[in-house]
């Protein structure tokens, strides 16, 4: 148990208790540190016999977009049993700060775009682990539901006869739409939203996209990862009869401390995307008219002085 | 306080504290009622007087599809810290238990699909509670960026110049997944997630939808309230080239206790919703082969035996 368990009981209860509980709870959280002292922090897989551990199990869980505060109860208390935490890059430091002390922390994020840990070795590691008996977190930022090569990792958990279970989260198209203070759909004029990613496997845009599907008026569209596509998009969109002036957003690591908002239209959205000083992960909204401008440019600016000129 | 607080704080904590912990919270509860018994339970907003009272904050909080501990944290504590709750009929009584007892919990559910509580009323409700200086938290069943008439209610926030954020909640098609144990995408496949609604004011499907986007074999499809226009939109999806054999699923009451999960194609799937025994809100998947069907059936199974026959 660290600080971060106690930071989060205390406010979910009224002010006078809360007082009275952090006492207590400061007293459980030592009482805990003494009995993880005295427990064998070594658990590396070579260590484990199966026999002796019993089965493992693999959570597949959202760790939302960034702020710890959008994780859900159920990812929590999956953190809180695990043995072992396999972690994206991209999953936020607060996050990451609710893994408990005696569970073993393995970033296997994908770097960039690159191959620093191959989808094949997270499987494995992943199998290894829970057929020693342990219990697993395949923690990924956002929702694993969506654009988390899911699918991947079940048929591998599938394949070698492990249990397992998936924990929805917050994902970021949600996070930023939540922090710009806009809705994904409209009861008229925004009947469906859609998410997309920009960067296949080549890094350019999918070739395969509906591009009609798109280009629709009446559609809200996410974009991940879109910053090395976003000209090219952009231009398609138009070409396919969305006009230069149609609403956008981008929000750069949203609900983040250092989130940065920004309004643009299909037109301007290259460049401002371009020029913005945030080297954070970034979602596009297409469709989405940031009526909430003023405090976009409030956030941004306190984020980022002078970038939203 | 009530007994459900408690519940929720003992599984974050390591087994040997949880015991401990459980006095101690039982403890903390024991006096937490005493006070609340000590406190005015009267919250009509006609005795509040804003100047006493401050200036007041509405919340438009996203309850999670049902399973309570689908809901996020941040949920969690502006309900903790809410005066009053103002909640759709869909939101799950287990959430529901969330709500200190000390708030006042008001039922705004629109029954069905008519009009028993009107948008405006509620709306209305929102800024009168506010401007009497209450801290109001406008509770709505998955997330109210996704089909939630969340636009509607920030215009009345706005226009009245009332203080809101928005907490963004886990929504019922990734709940649905999530129980099913399918992606939302696939990087091969399944490159878009859209997600509609099958019922537009009129109570029939929207005429303005983008039937060409909808019918795009490479997109997972979420529908939101399809039960009475499912054989409509199964019928022209065929009409415009997605075979009857493309995969589906449905899932009733996702992620409650009482959930029952279908799969089935195009072609079938009007009869099975027409003939599935449950009456709760129901989710469509198209274009999601549920992989894990025996799991499917199993649960199906255990909530309904021989409705999966």
């Amino acid at each position: 148990m660290k600080a971060p368990m106690h930071e989060y009981l205390q406010p979910l209860m009224p002010p006078t208790l809360a007082n009275l509980a952090g006492t207590i709870v400061r007293r459980v959280t030592d009482i805990g540190r003494a009995l993880l002292r005295s427990r064998p922090t070594d658990t590396d897989i070579s260590n484990a016999e199966p026999q002796e551990r019993g089965v493992g199990h693999v959570s597949l869980v959202g760790a939302g977009p960034g702020d710890p505060d959008l994780i859900t109860l159920k990812a929590l208390k999956a953190l809180a049993a695990a043995d072992v935490v396999l972690h994206d890059q991209l999953v936020s430091p607060e996050v990451l700060a609710l893994v408990p002390q005696h569970a073993q922390r393995i970033d296997v994020g994908k770097k960039g775009y690159g191959r620093a840990c191959k989808q094949s070795d997270i499987n494995d590691l992943m199998v290894a682990f829970a057929k020693a008996g342990r219990r697993v977190v395949r923690l990924k930022a956002g929702d694993p539901l969506v654009f988390g090569r899911l699918e991947e990792e079940i048929v591998a958990l599938e394949t070698a006869a492990i249990s397992f279970d998936v924990v929805p989260g917050i994902s970021a198209a949600q996070g930023a739409a939540a922090s710009l203070g806009v809705s994904l759909t409209r009861r008229r004029g925004a009947r469906r939203f859609q998410a997309i990613t920009g960067h296949a496997d080549h890094g350019r845009l999918p070739e395969d996209f509906d591009w009609a599907g798109l280009a629709d008026p009446k559609a809200t569209t996410a974009v991940y990862m879109p910053k090395a596509t976003i000209a090219d998009l952009c231009s398609e969109l138009m070409a396919r009869g969305l006009p230069g002036p149609h609403p956008a957003a981008a929000v750069f690591n949203a609900t983040r401390a250092d989130e940065v908002m920004m309004s643009a239209d299909l037109a301007t959205l290259p460049q401002r995307i371009a020029a913005a000083p945030s080297q954070g992960p970034c979602i596009i909204l297409i469709g989405v008219a940031a009526t909430r401008r003023a405090a976009c440019l409030a956030s941004s600016a306190r984020a980022h002085a002078g970038s939203e000129a």
